[in-house]
């Protein structure tokens, strides 16, 4: 069990004071800062800082922090939230077909890499169901039929409620999901695609970079938007290949990079690490 | 100096007894092979081979290769061509204001990573004429002015051909060249360019790269082909970046990204490591 | 399930002749070649060649294969081996306490990714039983006590000729083997660990490189000879890391690194890949 | 010319309300913080931080720091320095023969990469004068004669004491410093040097390292102290090869490494991004 932290992310106008502000109302109360850092973008003047402090000692509980927090925060124009580690995250993973991302979180969960809960799967394709088995975790077939995503879609968002559930992770679910999906949980669904260099858009884009002899292929883990796969980045990684790998490799390597790529995404969500302001992302790793 | 080699690269549907033939033949001629190296696509059926033998011993003169080696080719319906180490390149570098490509490939060259001869830049902007001073190079200045880019091209070819070129490198050369030149040295011309994951097309890539907050950003060097940048990939690369990198450091990173792609693709192509066939590249390193 | 094939690995002097010698050999058995790759080592007049082809419509059965192919061996002083891809290796995984390793070859088993067959589990540790259950393969626990690992050893050759074993993997198994063990699988038993730069010697090098700020952290899988940890290297990789990470997170990259690196060899060794001269690999990726 | 900016860099035991005090300090006299960023290691209980802000509005001169920043860090056991972006570092390059790292490090600073000031160059070798007459940047010979290394140390140490040079980058400079050399310029002087894995002590490691099979070479770059080759490290890479790569190869992709990793390493330095404590560097990138 970690030791209980709370979490704060700020994001606001950059002004001389800030550091001193914050660091002084922590202070006053007896925070013991295990964790700070902060971020000045210049370009736009903006303002980002995550402070983790030991809960041990504070002097005040944190139900009143909102009220406690709300003069500083209306002074220097703070959009802000706080979070606490001995609150994990709830998530939900969805899965189709492809279930080496699932297997691959489902793991590092078990293996107490990722501290939050996974109070179930959701699944369009039965293949999965046996990772759920194995690790214990309740799983629900959700087919989803042509002309029918609203109704696949309502089933799902009351587990999702059912389940309290606060993170939703696509682990290669080759459905997209609906803008009034996306807009009940806004920054709280992350998705993971392959990515190349040239990019392919459209239809069997590994076998497109195939055909054009692409030197490294990647992948990219993201927050899903109303725009596909247009939302905030959270990671990338590329592997080197050559005209010596055949497609199969490819799509192996591809795996390979998906699981680094989106594990990483999650822990760092889980972790409270990434604020998003504009259309990117901070992560305070 | 290096030891004269002659290098056959080939081309051709892929069959039962190809390695033999091509060994019988090679043999019978008394070669010492030094490299052999061959790539199988069974996707399209094509046997791509490229195989470097000494000189020394070889039982006829190179000059009579293509009558000695005609049956056999016509045989096997192959193309080939074939290069010798002691004929070394004559590459012209075409450069604009950013000479970091430019001073790279002429530290190379003249440090002896690069067996080739350079005896040609040309600009279209006045500061690169001191690296050429520096390393007693030619330089030729071509301004290409507005709607006058025939004019500055038929200089530009006149030298290329006074010159015996055989390979032009577009060390940043900010100018598209026209279709019309490109088809005067088809593989023939070498270009580098930053490459995002997403990419990003139009203006100022960096900046929206930047704005978009990717994770990694890399550069691809390539044939210049009629389409442009769209020419078969050589070499491609990465480096990783996060929100403390300001646009300066972006910038910065991504020209160490494309000394490293174009200065590896000019090697493998004075080396005639490369092979290409349909839009991609087969580099037997 | 894989087209039959055989691939000949050869290992011998280089000299005139040979490609021609090899590929006139299998055409004339009307061998349908569909890799070769050789790779020539001037410092040691070395020849290395791997060459795969189909089965069907070999003139002869390969069992006649070493008296057939006698005569050419002889002359030219081949080492030479035949597998055939229809006679899968056949894997022990040995395991302790830390299963990572062990969870990602089973997934990686049981997805296809590697085309052989995991008769059995090994380990000194009872947790490991539920992936071996999980995955249906029978799991022996065999404890190492001090003073006993001759016992122990003997249990395990036992199980491993019963069950034919041909390849060995030590899938972070904290345990040496002994030089007699090694012995009976020479260039079959493959390990990985971690890897620094500069090398940390002795107990606990995460901790030392974390002391040290090291910036990279790698892995390295080989085989393992009488030498600990000297064999001949397969595969290596690093990922980068900053003050920012803590050991938990150098301890978690590690095991990414760990498994990418140790599935490789596996692969490669069970695609019948890799060539051993002298204390180095060749691997004809 | 870059803006003018104050950097002030602490080490100190962690403890409750230190970022608050020197947010407050700073507040009080009207600093626009540009950048801050703060490292604890729980291990040690350390508490590391940079800071940089803007001297416009500043309301004191940067003389009296020390004086009106004593009482804090008195109270707070701080060990700290103060550094002004105006008074940029004077950089002396010592180099030997090889001079790929000196040509790089003289470009990046010509081209605006790197701001400081190069006084001179000082070699042991005459190879390298062209590149310092190309920069207009005095050229020093001083060879180091068997036995006669003090004698030599003493022109170079009145060299760099007359010309008020702060950092000393060994650009491949084949000599070993004597540890009074070294006691002048604590973590005042910057080395490179090629990495392996696994690491191989003695000479000719690239003749090693390609002997034994490795796949990845590497370099680092670090500062000296009196043990050789131990003292914290700054930066790192790593470049795969394979047995295609030639001994050449190998030491070609090492220089590459070699430049990339030394003139990262001078760069955070004379931007007074690091901070050495115990045997290790915090980077603030």
């Amino acid at each position: 069990m970690r030791k209980p932290t709370a979490i704060l992310l700020i994001d606001c106008p950059d002004r001389k004071g800030l550091v001193a502000a914050i660091g002084e109302f922590l202070y006053r109360h007896n925070a013991n800062i295990l964790h700070a850092d902060q971020h000045q973008d210049p370009e736009r003047n903006a303002f980002l800082m995550r402070v983790e402090w030991d809960l041990a000692g504070f002097d005040f509980d944190l139900a009143e922090f909102p009220e406690k927090f709300a003069p500083l925060a209306a002074q220097h124009g703070m959009r802000w939230r706080l979070e606490r580690s001995d609150r994990p995250h709830r998530l939900a993973l969805f899965v189709s077909k492809y279930d080496h991302c699932l297997a691959d979180l489902l793991y590092r969960h078990q293996s107490g890499e990722l501290a939050c809960e996974i109070p179930l799967v959701i699944a369009n394709h039965p293949d999965a169901e046996r990772w759920a088995t194995f690790h214990k975790i309740p799983f629900h077939m959700i087919p989803v039929e042509p002309g029918k995503k609203a109704e696949a879609e309502a089933k799902q968002l009351a587990l999702l409620r059912e389940n309290q559930i606060n993170l939703v992770v696509l682990t290669r679910y080759m459905q997209v999901l609906s803008p009034q999906f996306v807009e009940q949980y806004p920054l709280r669904v992350i998705n993971v695609h392959h990515s190349f260099l040239p990019a392919f858009s459209g239809a069997k884009p590994y076998h497109r970079a195939f055909e054009r002899g692409v030197k490294l292929i990647g992948a990219t883990s993201h927050y899903v938007t109303e725009e596909l796969d247009e939302g905030p980045i959270i990671e990338q990684n590329v592997v080197r290949i050559s005209h010596r790998d055949t497609l199969d490799d490819l799509l192996e390597k591809g795996r390979d990079m998906e699981k680094v790529v989106l594990s990483r995404a999650v822990r760092w969500h889980i972790d409270h690490r990434i604020l998003v302001y504009d259309r990117k992302t901070v992560v305070f790793d």
